[in-house]
């Protein structure tokens, strides 16, 4: 069951829910720029200057806490995010990987 | 430049339309089962029993082939599909493998 916070368990990520999070090009950069982080890396929501408002950024957070492809960490103030990335890795084997590497070339 | 049916040009094919068709559990079934067929086989829309109505068959087959992960067959009577297995590879290495992979266990 999923915590309340949202983060669902490593068993219970649902690929259709990961496609859809990363289906979005401003998630995917969310999720590329942790990837190519040093591992457990935290950053905070702004820190990839999404152009986007402030209800969006929070959606789009939302979606991928919920879908399992971040953590999202209470700093009192503020919540930051990492990458579920051995959880994703143990589950969907190579998935993040390939989006990542796909994403680097895009549309003719 | 997409063709007259819709169909992208290998190097059009992009990541965030690849994975919004991916996320629908039904448009998965149909590139599981492509993936999982011999190299090439075609595959009238029908044989894949989709638990849906005949027009969002019809755009569920839309959305596969303007995403570029089928082609569409004009067979006169009817329109096959076979897999666009070679064009997805090469631009994006493992993602059709990773998931099918991932399609396996469903969410706990």
């Amino acid at each position: 069951m999923a915590d309340p916070a949202g983060h669902p368990e490593p068993e219970e990520i649902e690929i259709g829910a990961v496609l859809h999070a990363l289906a979005d090009a401003n998630r995917r950069k969310v999720v590329t720029d942790l990837w190519n982080a040093p591992v457990g890396e935290e950053r905070t929501c702004q820190s990839f200057a999404l152009p986007v408002s402030k209800s969006t950024l929070t959606h789009h957070f939302k979606i991928l806490r919920e879908s399992g492809l971040v953590w999202s960490i209470d700093k009192g103030n503020r919540n930051d995010v990492s990458l579920r990335r051995e959880d994703l890795e143990a589950r969907f084997p190579g998935l993040l990987k390939a989006v990542v590497s796909g994403s680097l070339h895009p549309a003719a």
